[in-house]
């Protein structure tokens, strides 16, 4: 984490979803920010009015005191006064709450799938496309908003798009093939049921694939002329649940436009860089991609958490007989791949003073 | 399990390497065989002269009392006088050993990797490819062996290439990508420590991915003009070992050589037949193929012991959006990737009367 | 299974909860029963009226055929007509609708703990306590019901006390202390949480202790002068979940009203014998307790489908400090330890001709 | 960790059997450390004289740079010159070579069992028994050794003893019925086969109980008149390995000297304070011992690593219905368990100026 000037003071945010799997990252990922303080967290009416202490069923360490004391607040811009907004509800509610936020002059950095793949809203991973954020001013002329809505992506496209962001930029995509074992943290609490999961593979998860194969272009696009533009690669993705707490693993297997050799994706990766004024967001881990060298690596359960959860390792990078190469990819999905990767983009955009407040 | 005319009277058979995970396999398969009694069982010299029944850490199940009271000879054609043998040795000692009971007369039944590819040895599973057991008689010519080896593939080459067996005879494979995700019992025992898969992904297994991409093109090859010819299709593999007991799950996604939709493929698959020769041996499942038709299946916990560990299971067959079809096979992989697939192919010679005696 | 003289012609059945995972488990259990045909499903008002086949997410193998036609018909004797009736409702709903039915003329044998204690309700392991059932006419007079509640215990009690039985009987339990290793399937569907479960262990099960500690003195007690007298042994228990699929194991530490060596209570485990009217029954196993003399076991993933899941196992039969002796006993807690014990209950009584028709 | 007067520069120290599980979390627990400096690492003949880096398949996190130098030493006083000594090796080993350390002027810090209970041998857990030490002073005149051996407990028994030490110092034990749920990584690297252990329980694990009922009553006894003289209470042990990566979990059911209640029992917890001279110590907790207050916790993958795994969590206090008292402790195996446990013992004897230089 390296210093950067960020806001004079801590500003206020809030939390939708606040109780559920990712929520609960946000919390923890909040407590002890220095540019931002968690001053609300809301939820579905059946939570709303208890202490946050009290409502929640914690699943990962110890809940931080401060936000024990949180009253929930229905998820209501007419109840919730923070003007960044961070927002972990499903698609159906996120679908219907967060244009009522952006209208009301909120600034809403959503997980939620509903509004990611609209021309106007940008699908943003600060390292890769931070350009993309241009289009928050088409946004809100169009939709007449004083606020906005920021997306991230999927949690497995957000990994595959990092291990594959610095690729992009030097050989030109041209197909990419996917195929997931993600973490049972990504159905959320309880989300996956031990007896479905123990010892076994599903080899299914419901809308993952689609999401895949549509937000990877959109994310490796280019920002111009007031639009944003989809990368023309296509990709095929196989999405698949395991065993495994947290972390999603990704096996990738890429055909750029002319012929590229191991090698020289390698040094791609290993010489790519994030610009300054990334890297010095509180968020912004040391290295945002590493790549790993032993045959065997990454794991998840050993390297998720790498970079306290923000790194992208990549590893096996080797030719391909069909196409030029194949690798591994892996990232923590509830935080590289979900409530980090908000966190990130507010952080971004705080630094740039282009918050409201 | 079908009737048919087998041998007049139980063969004797040996297990080489039947302290093992895979020779234990044979063990319990071969109890109550119809056909063979498990007459010798051979081990490294470390165990040879002691009682199977003591040397050995069973690991599934209980042990066979008929095994239990057998004296582990050495493995060597001097000692085993079965001219009937499964191989579960190391590619190491089969490399050494397998060559000596072939030329003594017997017919080795391997697992082990050691001779797959050679030009003059069988890769086979009976409901595919029984002519390339054809090139058994240039074998013995070309060696000057009164016996022979006959060799079973991969655990996961097995899996996949019975899922695009019948998309091959259709259609004409033009390339296949896989992605595995494999169970620990595929490396043996002791094998994976839990240390290193509980909770975890291993995106790697030693020697893996070159076996997946050699031994289905000559699997899904002809037998002609006394040459195994290999298929012209290529294959690109990803192997990943996953916290999962018993199954080899298999992603596969599919070009052929000429336009083919998902509807024409599940047809295919749906219509395949096999050989009434073959389907009447004692481990011919019911059903050498399966297709589920549920959105999350073939899942390795639930679908694994389908005909008896012999069946495969084919589901979640899609269109894809850069080659033709997507697709997730499954099967046992100590059964039908093992010594199950040894025991077939030993009783489609036997029932061809082309067993030694 | 043996052959007894079972009813003329298969009994019609009903399974109240058909939908849960303990629901699912009759429906199994009863496919291709010789003497009992399942003729009814009923289940909350939210799936009735629809096709079990449509409704229920299957969670362990397939389907039987002929269960997936039926329909899903209300927990409502004007609607059920069999008058045997085994039932997988939870303790709120059973409690409501088991007199109902019992009202009604039908004899239910019931998994819910609602009834278990009550003073004229038996609780019943046949190889056990078969005399026990010598309340249910104490039962009808009293309630007035032409029907009945036979119950059989909570899954772990009813594992304990299978293995605690034989040394009862020999010398007299004192006290016993018990700490239970549970497996998920415990729970029902969905039941824990992965992300409860992987790789942790959770050290309480709701409202487990105080059954274990009151059904195993009722269950080794006598019906005596028209009462069930409860032993007199105390008991004391620690239950945890642990990350298994099925099988609970449990250790237990023992005293007795004397002192007593293992090597005694070894010779009692084995010389105990289940009389002949029970072995003979359909569900009865060959064995319905097996001493283990490895070190290390009985194990769950290895042992629980001992007897078709009916076995109790005990090993470590060993001397203790403290007391007289400890062991540990395994069984499969959705078969012998629910769903199977019902129906053998149920087929005792069909076997002496005391079911309803 | 607090600060307190150490050496005034780091003191060189080695690890002996560094390449193993324990020697590993050994190198990781010291880097960085504020005292101690990883001068050398040693062990069996069949690494010595690699490089550290090289030679060890390291199994947590990643490798410590400044570790990956050393060149790997014999277990030979003759080839290591640190005199303070962190010993890792197997009791077979550690029983040859830790007198020669000793004899040698070194004083060796051992996890092995060899000595633990030898009668001039010190059983240590600082927080608990720090007075133990000063047997050191009879087994140097006893042995005529220049140096010595501290060892610390079997892993189970430090989690089982930091829980009951509140309550013997208050109330005096009289028995103890002890059941653990052990992890894997308690075995060592490899260790445990997955095949054994995943969705499995194994109710044994060779030799733990003995240990465990002989440390606990030697640590929690006293040095008085230049003896360690063991508590008086008896001890009754079950010892299991459930799939779980790190923490034991153990349930304990406890009889006093005389009657005491739970609230007691909970009173005395968390009132028990440890010296300042302990706390003071780098590699102590803030807190040595936590009460948690959820139903269900502790648990070992939530809360494994409170304080830095130097932590003991005790849950579930309540009444017993056959002693005074049942609850559930839980400790990080490898940290509280072993090398943290060393480590803690060569800190407070560096603070106390006693360490060798």
């Amino acid at each position: 984490m390296s210093a950067v000037s960020g806001p004079r003071q801590r500003l206020p945010v809030a939390v939708l979803g606040a109780t559920g799997a990712v929520g609960q990252t946000f919390v923890r990922l909040l407590a002890g920010h220095p540019w931002f303080e968690l001053a609300e967290v809301a939820a579905s009416e059946r939570s709303a009015g208890r202490r946050y202490g009290g409502a929640v069923h914690w699943i990962e360490g110890s809940m931080p005191a401060p936000a024990a004391g949180l009253e929930i607040l229905p998820c209501d811009p007419a109840a919730v006064r923070s003007r960044v907004v961070f927002c972990a509800l499903d698609a159906a509610a996120a679908a219907e709450i967060e244009p009522l936020f952006a209208q009301s002059g909120a600034l809403v950095f959503s997980n939620a799938k509903s509004y990611r793949m609209d021309a106007d809203v940008p699908l943003v991973i600060p390292e890769v496309n931070a350009a993309h954020l241009g289009i928050l001013a088409v946004q809100r002329e169009r939709r007449g908003w004083p606020g906005g809505i920021v997306t991230n992506a999927n949690c497995a496209a957000i990994v595959a798009t990092v291990a594959l962001a610095p690729l992009h930029a030097a050989f030109g995509l041209d197909r990419v093939f996917v195929t997931t074992m993600q973490a049972v943290s990504g159905a959320g609490y309880p989300g996956v049921a031990a007896l479905d999961i123990l010892g076994n593979v599903i080899p299914w998860i419901a809308d993952e694939e689609p999401k895949i194969e549509g937000e990877l272009p959109k994310m490796l696009g280019r920002f111009e002329a007031g639009s944003l533009v989809a990368a023309g690669f296509r990709v095929s993705a196989h999405a698949n649940r395991v065993p495994v707490e947290h972390g999603h693993t990704v096996c990738l297997t890429v055909g750029f436009e002319r012929r590229v050799t191991s090698a020289e994706c390698i040094a791609a990766l290993d010489s790519w860089t994030v610009p300054e004024e990334i890297r010095a967001l509180p968020s912004s881990p040391a290295r945002a991609l590493v790549v790993t060298h032993s045959a065997d690596r990454p794991q998840p359960r050993r390297d998720v958490n790498e970079g306290g959860g923000m790194t992208v390792l990549v590893g096996r990078v080797r030719p391909d007989p069909l196409l030029d190469v194949r690798m591994v990819a892996l990232g923590h999905n509830t935080i590289r791949g979900a409530a980090g990767a908000s966190l990130l983009n507010a952080e971004l955009l705080a630094a740039r003073g282009q918050l409201p407040s």
